[in-house]
């Protein structure tokens, strides 16, 4: 039913450990934009720290985007050995995790 | 520390409940992107069903990504009266939400 082709957003929400530095975070957040240099299907990236007033965030601090042409472009950047590598450096830093992958239907834009 | 000025993106993460017909969620979905039309900070709506591979979901099915052009423009629109009533309708149909904002930092776009 799906379509496989089409923009595919891949959207990391991410709470650090509380004893990971400020400096390992700017670490971390270097080497997830650096992926874009080196997974081709990967074909954009943009990050930011919560800053909502609602106090939905359920303690998720940073959330990361990024953005591939396909949902077979997202699996080759799964399993790619630079993410592998990357992922599990990543993970080791964080208290918690989220990843939702969607096709974006635009009302407005 | 943080500048006020410059997109502020809020991303609305959902799970409705079991019980919700496929019909009432396309009303409901329908009902989001009309606020646009209603809440001059609001510049833009995207939502797309979760299609992630890698069972990092957490329950959450669907992603709702708005944008503004500050922080004060959020919460503008959080306390509109357009916003509040759909708000109000809105999560009484949902088992789980999350709520981050941020100010994109982009590294390739």
């Amino acid at each position: 039913m799906e379509e496989t082709k089409g923009v595919v957003k891949h959207v990391l929400l991410a709470k650090f450990k509380d004893d990971v530095p400020l400096q390992k975070i700017d670490e971390l957040i270097q080497g997830y934009a650096d992926l874009v240099n080196h997974i081709q299907p990967m074909k954009s990236f943009q990050w930011g720290k919560d800053v909502s007033i609602e106090n939905l965030h359920q303690g998720f601090t940073h959330i990361f985007e990024s953005s591939f042409d396909s949902t077979e472009g997202v699996a080759e950047y799964v399993s790619h050995p630079k993410h592998v590598e990357f992922a599990n450096l990543f993970l080791g830093h964080l208290d918690k995790v989220l990843v939702i992958d969607y096709k974006p239907t635009t009302v407005r834009c």
